[in-house]
């Protein structure tokens, strides 16, 4: 599939993949697998692909996996989507250091989360000042996602961020029960002239999609062993057809629910890509989870009513 | 509706629900709509009541109030089933004396849920311990649940705790990710002889009901604005009929994943009791959660969906 | 020893101390040694106490206990001094409920921490503002104590908070570090017209006290089983005589960091205060620290070393 | 100062000093300073270095700046004492090449401490069994330091861990209170037959070092701007001049308890460092604290006092 090099900027929409790093059952990253990959989620629709995320494994690779793994990804996609990096570090000098590398790279923007065990406002407002001085004209990410980074970023809080954070182009929100925070952040772009940025939405691994698409925001920033399902529910609702977008939704909604279980979710996901061929292992680095018998026995009832599902609604 | 009384015991089955407490617009405990609520509830086929939990927004009562909302609620259910009480407290002295004032009033039980702080096996080992003399033999229901304690119960150490325990009569699940644990328990009576305990799971406040019937639970210990969603799965499930298990559960998902949102989510259940003409007012003590009218509108979207595809399945 | 009624105010200076609650070996409140530990602390120079908080195993009580503890130390100081009562509570209503209740029984005020979970400022600002509606005209101490609430308050939100409660007339300041925050908040009185209240120090149990002074707190409020020490301490500062005020702390010192140590501290103030005859017994409810025959040989070692040093500097 | 090479051993003793990292004005790592700080530690005394710790703002350094830091320090150490190198990481693939990496240069083993986000027993246990495996031959430390990690290791599990990790030579005890613990270790070394490791403390950074010599305690690995107090505390004890332990360290503990205050502490110690002329600066690299006049006032009295109080000991 060919695509126009899609752009990333405030007005990106659609659906940001993060990427799985693919192993072989030795442990090693399976590069070939890396391309099939990426192959599968640019044919799936993706508008962009996000690396070293948490379900990334980032945090178990060697600086230099992490490194050929982004080299690899990006010679594959060669520019047919915007690619953004995972960069949090503990510190900034390490920020930094990789922020410039995989932008050398080639790689559009990278994606910033809060330390953990910054707690007040004003600790957190120091935290991003930073950041936005770390990385310079680097366009970068906000990620908000409390259940990992254990750090609650305020609605009024988060205005003041975006507002102040000019490279910050893009909000991956997932702050869960996040809808009033999604709608308030919209109402400020009218109200309080906040500058508009792409909000893409990861709250409960997507599981709230058509609501927050109904909220404003313009996709998601997750992933799905079945990332068809989000860019068609995206479609649909771009399309005009909001109740075609629940229904897709609704359909694909007992499989994501049991695959963004947290912790068992990433052997569901591998699991799954690994029987729909894209990668040859489903390989987890330790310390990570394994699938059951009575695990695979649920993953298999709920495809096979997923297709039925699917078929029904056509 | 009339029942026999049903028993709470080791093997008990089917839906507990826990209860929610009615405001009146003014704050003041609605005593009318508790009737009406009990009413309610035995008539969706409720084969228990759990009150004083969270979402009955315990801490937000005094002493004095708890005391006339238990006995109102066990007056009114008058035996048809068993009411169990939420006895967490942050001493012995106080669970001690709350526990035994409920089953004077003619509970059937209580629930207790590991004090926030407790961290290492011998912390958690010691402290049931001191539950089981502190309960005397008043039985009781141990709460697992992470999410809101804090305290991390792994398998090994909840099956001890089970085994020691000989007055603890129902484990209420919900740990999550929590099929391997409900899984090893249950293998654990038959590999290891540990003593049969009934398992209401609330994982994900139900989100995994059908999967945790499969793995062997015996029923959900949880609130839904629609309990008898749960009722019907668990009867279909225990008709043998799984496929139509799962059916009637995934035409609520949609909803109750809304009503399941951490914080937000009471709002969402006390707004469709009232619209179910259950309860008077949707009102919630402070501190708490309102809804906006987007909430409202989401609401409205999912109730008459689900009211759609309710028709389809039959 | 007679004393005129000090006052509970925003200037209230000196040392107001934490009370433990003995109990007897039974278990049981032993309310013979609560009068004798009254009028210990009052012997020794107390400005005031403090009851019912984490060292005086509030929540090991039940609600009539607590009670007849409050109503029995009250009786004993008979206006004295001053006497505070913890009453942080889980919800609103029983936070109303306890501090009317103390305060019709006699008490000067109430001590209120965040609850647990409050994280980001919005939250606590919500909070405290809720806290003035509930406590209405009872004057109240704002405690400041992330370690034991986990709550974070930066010094830019404490400000705002006692600018916006004119009820709360004193801060138990045990923010650790402090020393910046203490400088701040006396800073903004004359930078931003903060109105004055009385800051009372308990970071790291009194273990800062002589260099909080320096800074402008008015004293301390935590326990130690020689309260004497911050009595002398405090008077000697006021007297313009500093450098005898760390004299007499430095001597200490060695001791107060032992009793300090979180978790055993308890076990070995009611030693020590049970081998000064305040007390009956050392009895401490369970779940609570005991001391070991070493520990018992490094305090011996302690109290002696303190002796022989506070015999060498008069 | 020559001195014979000492073991890094299961018999270790004396003083292990965490080294600070030292900058320049402008950031940069301060190599010269580096070399004047080595030379330092050795001629105060030090039984070993421990190199990328938290007081060394290892976090803040890019991977290859940490690596020439180590190199730097080997190579002006050249063998003298034994060399510990901070080598906990988020996965086992990074632990791996940075331990190998450090073992090359030269350094005599690393320290680990358990991931943050560790819970259970099971947790722990399987835990430290990658960490074995990850390591193989290389020596290790054990950081129990449940303040900066979260995880808190039961004593028993702790006896646990050290008797199956045969290539874990030493224990940083560092969980305060931590008395019992200690006592408990040691025990089961005559109790149990657990293999002996060393166990130096760092418990509140060192507050406690006379009494955990006497409960066996081989020496300290902490870091002190006066890293002579506690070799000399270390030595009196071992020469059975318990008393004179005790006499040097109440000497220093003001100033002791004042830089182990956390967060601000560092900025204590590189500020006296630089007045010593140890390092050229006590530049901080962001984000961290810095000290005010009224924070470098307190410092002058307290080494003040200290100079007079040594003086009057002898």
């Amino acid at each position: 599939m060919t695509q126009d090099k899609q752009r990333f900027g405030t007005d990106a929409r659609g659906v940001y993949l993060i990427a799985v790093t693919p192993f072989k059952d030795s442990g090693d990253i399976d590069f070939e697998s890396t391309d099939r990959m990426v192959d599968f989620y640019l044919e799936s629709g993706a508008n962009g692909l996000t690396l070293l995320g948490v379900m990334g494994e980032a945090p178990k690779l060697t600086a230099q996996e992490s490194g050929e793994f982004v080299e690899r990804v990006l010679r594959r996609v060669n520019g047919k989507v915007p690619v953004i990096v995972g960069a949090s570090a503990p510190g900034f000098a390490a920020m930094k250091a990789l922020s410039q590398r995989v932008v050398d790279m080639g790689a559009d923007g990278v994606m910033v989360a809060p330390a953990a065990g910054l707690r007040t406002d004003d600790q957190i407002r120091a935290y991003f000042a930073m950041v936005n001085e770390t990385l310079g004209s680097i366009p970068w990410v906000l990620q908000d996602h409390p259940n990992s980074t254990g750090v609650q970023i305020s609605t009024s809080l988060l205005i003041d961020l975006l507002a102040q954070s000019p490279n910050c182009l893009m909000l991956k929100h997932e702050d869960g029960p996040g809808l009033a925070k999604l709608s308030a952040i919209r109402d400020a772009e009218t109200s309080k002239g906040l500058r508009r940025v792409s909000i893409l939405t990861g709250n409960g691994g997507g599981l709230f999609l058509p609501e927050e698409l109904v909220r404003g925001a313009d996709g998601a920033m997750t992933g799905f062993a079945y990332p068809e399902m989000m860019v068609d529910v995206c479609r649909a609702f771009d399309e005009g057809q909001a109740e075609r977008a629940f229904d897709l939704f609704d359909a694909y909604l007992p499989l994501a629910r049991y695959e963004q279980q947290p912790g068992v979710g990433l052997a569901v996901r591998k699991h799954l890509m690994h029987k729909r061929g894209i990668i040859a292992s489903e390989k987890i680095r330790r310390p990570g989870p394994s699938l059951s018998a009575a695990d695979r026995a649920d993953i298999d009832r709920l495809v096979r009513r997923q297709t039925e599902r699917l078929a029904q609604i056509g």
